[in-house]
């Protein structure tokens, strides 16, 4: 197939030839068409963009599908051969100077939630191919394969790339995502299938290294007017429901010292969550999002309180230091306002903490850009997660204009998506030379 | 009519011999029937009672319609003259010795929640016809005229007291008390009449005093194992909605200190209600029963929290200071947490409190009788604070077990309801001496 690709030189003088550019000068100064890429995000914009300026292009819509068809293209251009995997994975692949070696796969996600952005994944899935329009348009090949890859359904449960870890659980196939298609049928309309997913599962090893790029999803670079984030890591989290139960009565007719005000206790532990997550230095953060309290009556004191609670931090030791923290004030103020309070944990997702050779190849890069870079930890999930236990992983992030993610007015500009593409390329090169 | 009822001596030989009746000594050993009473309370368990042990006796049903024409034959027999009034009010009446003297109107009310409990209002509408019944059986007559009122729609909207001030807007009259009849409707199908509503104001001075026995609805006569509870007032209402609005974000990639969270600043709201309230000594309450977190997902940061806020004390001034400190206590927190905390008044329920002069006499008369007795608010509202405007009023409480009240669980002893009427007897009596 890399005849196909090459057809210019011999394979083998090809071989020799672009092994030997690799360590040259030349590559430093590799980058990116940058007006090429931006016309590809735009043209990405066509595939379910909506009145409000969002994206409509939910996973397993037929804006999906047509995005993938395009994109298949795209990577078909750029000297890649495509295939789509038993999750409706679109990868495309170019083999590398060395056989032995396992793939360097890049990528992220097209799929978009209802009334989504146009940057959320799709930056970085255009990102991997422009890098490997850019490589081959330069003649460039790398020691280990390269694989781009188009991941299926992150927004509603990273199916594509969790299956890489054999980790998508056959009941979850007759979920539904965000559309009327449940998963199953779902990955059948993207061209995979269902029956033959734990197929897809690679073996710790099996791959080099994964790189995404991504944006923030965040206000902190576009605040700091920080160009590059070096992501350390994809934060773990804990989600936990806390039920607080005491007796329900008269608002008029019981005296203070007499209540058993769950919404009070619960008031009280949601300021304790604050004092404790902040008592100590780091990224930590814990958030109580939702809370319920039962009758819910003005005039009712409330004999039951439920809320929830979500830390996140890339030290799972660190969450669970500080949940026992949580707990042990929970305690307290049950004691002192005779009540009783449950935490009962619902979720955990473990942290997927970046490879070190891989942050460091990562702000090296920036610098030798030009580029401005910060380190800090991805708050959001990100498919790149999903092979935490597969091979060494990293990110790439770009900044997002206020912060503002999955909503049509999501931002990133042409001149950040193509700092961060040429991170991506350099993180690339650099990483095929180090890394084996 | 006072013929028909005393048709043994004339009209004013009677007269004579019952206003020295009235301050001899032989009164102080007056006492009701309980055994009649009890009896009374259970036939009126077979209006609405329910195979859960609770009453449907709801305003405006065929149970309300049927326990009326029962109450009505115990009014005469008990020596009353009854008459429907326009608002569906039962009223029975016997005359007094001085006929230039305002009626002293005692009674409540015997509809109920829904699977309520078969004591609130009850006690205090069996109790008034026990008190006339006794008053009729030793033949002692008062020098005020004396109504005995069951009062109509307490339970959703007090429909039958406020009419007696002028105070039911024409616009009830078109919502739906707790069955499907209109208020309107309701008034009707009970004999009343919607559209001469009007005519059932009584003007200031025409009622000498208003006295109602009732069940606590609370707690603190049973825990203390107190027989009586003089009662101070009701106590005025405020109620507030609080709105907390900051900036919903991602929970994963907002750091502590960028937060605008509006639920955490609802707590610490919530923490600074519950101090400021037991900060100074006295009955008052306040409450939060209700919040709601928005968007209400536990990986979102509420950019929205609502929640209300309700005090209650017999004293306006003290419910204002209150506020005001909770107001400035809330204006702080904003200001700490980067949020705008908008709070609304929607209810306001002024206090009733009781004329002096009667809450010692049922203080006395308690004593007389031998019964401990407790001054206390009454938390809940009544009946009886629709007579705030129109002339001094007082309310007895008997205890209602654990507090529990609007439930088929409420109850009172029948000994605890015998010692109610005897207070209201000698009330009513203690009243018709000192009173004008």
């Amino acid at each position: 197939m890399r005849l196909t690709i090459y057809p210019g030189p011999t394979p083998i003088f090809l071989l020799a030839f672009l092994s030997c550019s690799c360590v040259g000068a030349a590559d430093g100064d590799l980058r990116v068409d940058g007006e090429r890429l931006n016309a590809t995000m735009a043209r990405m914009k066509t595939f379910g963009g909506n009145a409000e300026g969002g994206s409509d292009r939910i996973a397993f819509s037929q804006h999906n599908v047509d995005a993938l068809g395009y994109l298949a293209e795209l990577m078909r251009a750029a000297g890649l051969t495509t295939h789509t995997d038993f999750a409706g994975n679109l990868i495309g692949r170019r083999e590398g100077s060395e056989p032995e070696l396992a793939p360097l796969v890049i990528g992220s996600h097209v799929d978009t939630v209802i009334n989504g952005g146009h940057y959320d994944g799709i930056v970085g899935v255009m990102g991997a191919i422009e890098v490997a329009m850019t490589l081959n348009d330069a003649g460039v090949m790398l020691r280990h394969p390269l694989e781009v890859a188009v991941w299926t359904n992150e927004e509603a449960g990273k199916t594509g790339s969790r299956s890489m870890g054999g980790a998508v659980d056959e009941s979850e196939l007759d979920l539904t995502a965000l559309g009327d298609r449940t998963i199953g049928e779902g990955l059948r309309f993207l061209g995979g299938d269902p029956a033959r997913l734990s197929e897809n599962e690679r073996e710790p090893g099996s791959i080099a290294a994964y790189v995404e790029l991504h944006v923030e999803q965040g206000a902190i670079l576009d605040r700091e007017g920080i160009e590059i984030g070096v992501v350390d890591g994809i934060v773990g989290i804990r989600r936990w429901n806390i039920t607080v139960d005491g007796f329900a009565n008269h608002a008029g007719t019981t005296p203070m010292d007499r209540r058993q005000d769950t919404l009070y206790a619960a008031a009280r532990v949601i300021s304790a969550v604050r004092h404790i997550i902040t008592g100590e230095p780091g990224r930590q953060v814990g958030t109580v999002g939702r809370i319920q309290a039962y009758p819910g009556a003005p005039n009712v004191i409330p004999g039951r309180t439920i809320f929830s609670l979500e830390i996140r931090d890339l030290d799972m030791e660190k969450i669970e230091r500080l949940f026992q923290r949580i707990s042990r004030a929970a305690e307290t103020i049950a004691g002192e306002t005779d009540t009783t309070i449950t935490i009962d944990q619902y979720y955990e997702s473990p942290a997927a903490v970046s490879d070190t050779r891989i942050t460091a190849i990562v702000a090296e890069s920036a610098a030798k850009l030009g580029l401005s870079a910060q380190h800090m930890p991805s708050g959001a999930g990100h498919d790149a997660q999903s092979f935490k236990d597969i091979c060494p992983l990293g990110m790439i992030f770009v900044p997002s204009r206020d912060g503002v993610s999955h909503a049509p007015s999501e931002f990133t500009s042409a001149v950040q998506i193509t700092n961060g593409a040429n991170v991506l390329l350099h993180t690339l090169i650099e990483m095929d030379r180090r890394l084996d």
